[in-house]
């Protein structure tokens, strides 16, 4: 094995981690799969066993075998703080899935740990920041060519979600967090106050379940967000938004594929496309293009990529703002520990291929 | 002169009340423009010279005249409760342009006063409810197989405004009030909820002008809409929404127009359409569908069609609240009087050809 | 009545016919339906009996009604010359629905007529000059910024068309004619050569009938044209084409419908827009500006609008020779007689409002 | 270095060379660059050099070098037959780039010595069969569900290309080449017919080059296909196509970007994409994808990918027909060497991810 080729070790093979580890061991340029593990063994071993690989069954003895350069977490968000601060601890580079970790006083202890560290070596999951529309929206509007970035509407639509035990709070916590992030992003900036308001549901949510959901966010600089997350559409994987600047606006996702059928269905003459049915499709390849920045970054010296423990804290800051503001119906203020000199903004410019 | 043939007067021969008589005078099958009147009598007689008809002095006159079987109310907003309470007297069927008047209490006065007489001669010129796609996404969600709206997204922009005089409040009285129509048509429902929020403004805005501006409605039913205005957008009339149901969403006004190009603009090639410069180019075909749907039901005796006075009363009532909130930044409540029995619901339907 | 109301009388009131006298009785300002006829006498005063006109037995009656002033020939193609003969003779205008005649010679001999007489009342219906697509295209290319026109490709769709009786040549001549004086139109120029091709055809066809056909026709200063008639796509009624100039390209009738929308038919979340079932709605708007620029014509004293004579003669001579190379598979030349003075043009431009 | 990692040879570092260099250096997992060649040994010992590899200065020493596993050939056509050749006795796997080589009788030698040697390890670098919808579109097709492929309408247009040395017959050679190679792969049938028109030339184009050109092909099955090659459009890089089945229609390509934005470009608004200005922003990740596939066959075992060099000899066919009708302006036959057996039909099947 060259020493150029980064040898990579997955915690956590439930769906996502599964994604990785495959995508590790068969598209990413530079890097190979070397280790799994799992709280569930037998599912480890049966893919390190089909993916030619070792199963550990201790995360952290994955962390610290010399055989693995650098760590995914895609493990439960309830264990991230002990799984990052031990890839911290052993100099190791890591992608972890979000949220960076379920509160926001162990988030800010990950940023705490990495700033005294004095390098970065997370990176957060949020892979949007390399979907090619994202990044381009992002350089477009940095170009300045259409002036300031002056309000930004979101729209977050899945299919459906499981019914059990699903509760309100989890479209702020799991959905909405990603147009936190990607409104920071977009903006550069952080977000100050989030209010979070709920239409009469949807009838095919479950009893008791407020979906869809409207969030605005107000940024430290004066920008102004609108939201919609929808969980329960019956539609598909929508993500799309609409940034509005001083001289011309930018639409991603509008069109949810890029080839267009006519078709008989329905007894009715139509024309479009498909909706893809959940994220997978939808950001194939933005999960492609991260972690192939990732092991680049690595590989290359020139250090973390993507959103940072920062851009994590501050994604689980807004998410807890969120979820009270959900449950009183008023604005909910964020405020932010002091950041770092080791995150230079909001958000890091990405280079997208 | 057959009967049947409606002969039409126009109070105001501004910007939109030449407009009108241009239309009566020319491309409305079953009426006849019959008479102008304006203050500016010159403007006024130079208009009905060119057209071959008479021009009044007094708009009371042109309201009485027995040439005149019904009348256009195209004058600025503070004189309408005058001129529409002589049409109401004269009992002629009288179109009057948005707003009905400048006040709540005024435009119930006009509601009180056409509920008294028993039946409805008032037609308020919210011309978007017979823009075909309007209607045709009322039509279709009352038809049911996308189930309940839940949500809507309004966007509405215009190039720029004068600058002189201009004020924010006016983006709420004088834009956002179509909103506050098209919300309650598509609904079927009364707003009982507004709130007015200003991001930190366009350079491209007056000084002191909070351009954009974000609102939120909150209905009767539980439903919840969004709405941009955005005055300087420096790039076109831009007016569009989604509307987001149960099973599905409707998208209207996206593509501004039907004609696509590429071309080598700028350099850079590029493909899309241009951008309507102002309301006349985007709702021409509503307004001559409004005033032609106007003029057959008088012809037909089926009575008036389009926003009624209720509807012009409750749309001053939610902008009254409006500009409440974008001086306080809070929601505020929208309390109307009883519904008269004479006005059946929020948007009585309308049937587009 | 008003010297001024154009007396329409509209010959064969099968669907296009009632369709015209609807509108004249309802939708054309400046213009009355006056009189009915049809060889189907029972037809004919039900018609007129709903619509409160004249129902004449003999259509020369109408032609010569002092009651009418001009006349709409929606009757069958091979009676066209004698009644669009008596309009030439009465001296009144006449709207002729396409095709002008069913062969050269007679298409020819109304030109003669009509170019005797000096001046010009023959209107031909090809409806689509009047859609504000095409005829702004044209008068895109006119302007010239885009350079010269090179290509055009046209899409003509049918859901399908009634089998019995069908033939392959009707393709051309009823479909393909069309596209025939569309290209006419927009290069402002004659086709001097026909190509029809066949694919192997639709397993949707009538047996033995040759559906699609592909089409090219040379432009006589050089321009090429592709056209697909497809008239069993099973989909709905398509009318699209691209214009391909020097520095870019217009796109016309590409998207079916303004509305948008999501979906959850068939169980695939989807997107896109209905296609319209028939012609009727694609060209709605087109018929009614056809109609009315006709009647304006007339009541100014502007003369004819739309295509002529000659445009209607052209169109009749390609289809023969379009009917000729889909019997040979080979390219056959076109060859018109000389074009009299009265016509300035391939295609007289069309204002539209 | 693991025995799994394929190390690949480029043999031509021009544009195309230089970019499949830096591909296999830094995007393909799998694969590491390990050598180049190049007549200009100073373009080819400055980018190994920088690439971190050896650089040949004899092409066939590159093709035999014990620490190359598979080849590509990006250099010029003229001397892809010696090259392919070598590969072949060497038995390495080579991907080629089109053109497999000039003329029919070279191309059909290598079909020969690649039959004869009983396994496949030619592949023909035509790259849009790896295009997510071109693939999509196959695999939609061979599902059947819209019926069979009736008719294919090509677009294929370049901003501009060099004048110096350009000739006409270089659009059917160098462009009409992969509407060849496109077409045969989505009908999965050969051309028996090609006919090359052209209409008056644009004025963009070089004195006595003939631009645009028109196509037709006939398919061996009864299809039909219309091409349209412009390569001074002066716009951009446009290819796209609309695939008409018996049951509805497939457009790929249309909207040549997802990114979608109004702007005040030219003093008139304006929304739309930007069109891409050459084939490596179109098909970026066709090309990547082609390579992937090409060294994950070479890894796995499962032999060549994509084009085949039988593909490459019908496509050198069909090509040399329509330089001879683009001289004749008259269809001309394509006549095919009987095909062996180790190609099993005109366009094996290509799974995309």
């Amino acid at each position: 094995m060259s020493p150029s080729t980064v040898r990579v070790g997955v915690l956590g093979v439930g769906l996502m981690g599964t994604d990785h580890a495959e995508r590790l061991a068969a598209r990413v340029a530079g890097a190979t799969l070397a280790a799994v593990a799992d709280p569930d063994h037998a599912r480890a071993h049966e893919l390190a066993d089909r993916l030619g690989v070792r199963a550990h069954e201790d995360p952290l003895d994955l962390v610290a075998d010399d055989a693995v350069d650098a760590v995914v977490v895609a493990s439960p968000g309830f264990v991230h703080e002990e799984q990052v601060l031990a890839c911290l601890a052993a100099g190791k580079p890591v992608l972890c899935e979000k949220p960076l970790t379920m509160d926001d006083a162990s988030s800010l202890r990950l940023v705490e740990a990495e700033a005294a560290l004095g390098r970065r070596l997370v990176t957060v999951g949020f892979m949007r920041r390399f979907d090619p529309e994202y990044a381009q929206v992002r350089s477009l509007l940095a170009a300045g060519d259409r002036g300031r970035l002056l309000v930004l509407h979101n729209v977050h639509r899945n299919r459906s979600v499981p019914n059990a035990d699903f509760r309100s709070e989890m479209i702020v916590r799991d959905s909405l967090v990603h147009e936190v992030d990607s409104s920071r992003f977009l903006f550069d900036d952080e977000i100050v106050e989030v209010t979070v308001l709920a239409p009469a549901p949807t009838s095919h949510a479950a009893q008791g379940v407020l979906d869809p959901q409207v969030a605005l966010f107000r940024m430290a600089g004066g920008g102004l967000v609108t939201n919609e997350v929808f969980v329960n559409s019956q539609v598909g994987y929508e993500v799309r938004f609409e940034a509005v600047a001083e001289r011309g606006s930018l639409t991603a996702g509008l069109h949810s594929t890029a080839l267009l059928g006519t078709s008989t269905a329905g007894g009715e003459g139509a024309w479009g496309g498909v909706v893809p049915a959940d994220y997978r499709t939808r950001f194939a390849r933005a999960y492609d293009l991260e972690v192939q920045a990732w092991v680049d970054g690595i590989r290359s010296g020139t250090g973390a990529v993507g959103a940072s423990a920062w851009d994590g804290y501050a994604a689980t800051a807004v998410s807890t703002a969120g979820m009270a503001s959900l449950a009183s119906g008023a604005p909910v203020a964020v405020t932010l520990a002091e950041r770092p000199a080791l995150y230079a903004s909001a958000a890091d410019p990405v280079a997208v291929p």
